[in-house]
């Protein structure tokens, strides 16, 4: 057990209390499962992920790439609240030096999960649990090449970083192509979203950087932020169709893929456009999909796609 | 040790490790030390608080009514970044049947808190270390008299609530006068703040609540968030000043306060008024007055005071 983890987190499983700072219509539940994904790799990977440094000295950053969070109508991220118990089991892959994915499995209730077999990628490409939260996060070391600068960050793996331990990531359950895709065509779905129209084509808004919310404790817009300007986006899309905030609110997110590809300047405004799709099957179901820019660049930062359950 | 304190919390002392969920430009921070308020509350009270109920077995929350944060130049919530290690001493105090208040103080480093005194009022007061934050908050227990509207909050004390084990609130130590004093005049100055000019009288903005980031987990204005619309308000009086974000970046917010007065519901926007003193001794040090209101209604929902350090 590492001296960095929390309460009751015992090699890859712990016990989690849901408390107000981890719950909520906010971005602090995927912040706090980021944090799991850095305390895993700490565990495992025999590296202080909060206070690593690059061959150089200068503090090197286990960025996040891409990160996706699937459930379903039972169980996803706003149907947790105040009080509920969860049992959050985590594994680890390695592919190269500077990159691993982290999966997790957040099971409501108190399992006994000394009993519980391994998490494998297998069960959530193929036998997902209906009544479970998934998580999966590819992670790439990173540092500034230009202090005080988001613009230029590079690739910088740390000294003593392990990951050669790590069972590999096994090429039909990676995530990285779809990543590239999203990172190519700027969207996850270059074909469209299969049986479902094209509800809103292209709605674009202006979002600035929230100084008193956005960025973490390095200056940098948090992994965890990016989602708030997805739900921005997609609270704007919905307006436009004349939807009132208790429809916002009552939303569930059952799949949402982000796949982060820069890092704005904290005084720049993003230029987002969004896209929505409706289900032909089930009208109640909707796909949205946002694309996050620098503005004053044009440089991309963030593709996203979120499948919504009104 | 309760089955929902975090990682090595015994009895009114923990360690923590600094994640990235807990730190930076945004009200993660406050949020995680309302959490510790909430479990050292369950641990000395014999109640679970994240799953509390009324008489009338409605859920009944332990809601912020005042919330204090003071440091220096030293150690202030901006200071404090990934990887670092804290010590946190908690003491719970009470006054009445629905109150109770808890005052934090987070040090940096690993102490051996089993040989650290208990944590007084009298020190907050007197003699606060330099090196430190304390954190002071007063909880009311509250629960809705109306489901689903954030207008009509009542006390409500839940069955099984023991304060009376407690150590009686010093009427010397108590901020009650101040919090009455600013709910009853909008200000916790009302004489205006001794030894600064008055550089902007009064501005007025307004802010939408923002349902991507606002929200608890139970649908009311998260108390950490009114930390984001107070801190958006001073950037919003700071950039009429013709100053830019890394002047905002940079500040230290030494010292703030905030009452709270009410929730707004979730579709109303928010009108904001802030006032900017500065100090005749030290043209660096300044303080800003914001007071929240629900727009439409007028009705007041805080009033806060930050001492800034430029």
């Amino acid at each position: 057990m590492s001296t960095h983890a929390p309460h009751r987190f015992s090699g890859l499983s712990r016990q989690v209390k849901v408390s107000p700072s981890m719950c909520g219509h906010n971005p602090m539940l995927y912040a706090r499962i980021g944090d799991w994904t850095w305390e895993t790799v700490s565990d495992l990977c025999s590296t202080d992920v909060s206070r690593a440094r690059d061959c150089n000295g200068n503090p090197a950053y286990l960025s996040f790439v891409y990160y996706r969070v699937r459930g379903g109508p039972r169980m996803n991220p706003h149907s947790i609240t105040f009080g509920d118990q969860l049992t959050v089991r985590s594994a680890s892959f390695g592919f190269g030096k500077e990159n691993v994915l982290t999966l997790h499995r957040i099971a409501m209730g108190e399992a006994d999960t000394g009993a519980d077999p391994a998490l494998d990628l297998r069960e959530f490409y193929e036998t997902p649990r209906d009544d479970c939260l998934y998580v999966e996060t590819l992670n790439r070391w990173i540092s500034r090449s230009v202090t005080g600068s988001n613009d230029a960050l590079i690739g910088a793996s740390p000294e003593g970083f392990r990951s050669d331990n790590l069972p590999p990531l096994p090429a039909q359950y990676s995530p990285r192509g779809e990543a590239g895709t999203a990172r190519r065509h700027g969207t996850f779905h270059p074909e469209g979203v299969a049986d479902h129209d094209l509800v809103v084509p292209d709605l674009t808004t202006t979002h600035a950087v929230d100084l008193a919310r956005d960025l973490n404790g390095v200056g940098l817009l948090h992994f965890a932020s990016y989602f708030s300007h997805v739900d921005t986006a997609v609270l704007s899309v919905w307006r436009s169709l004349g939807r009132d905030h208790h429809a916002f609110l009552n939303r569930r997110v059952t799949d949402v893929r982000l796949c982060y590809l820069g890092n704005p300047d904290a005084d720049q405004d993003l230029k987002v456009t969004t896209r929505l799709w409706r289900s032909r099957r089930d009208p109640r179901i909707e796909t949205a999909e946002v694309v996050l820019r620098e503005k004053r660049s044009s440089r991309m930062l963030a593709v996203a796609s979120a499948c919504l359950l009104l």
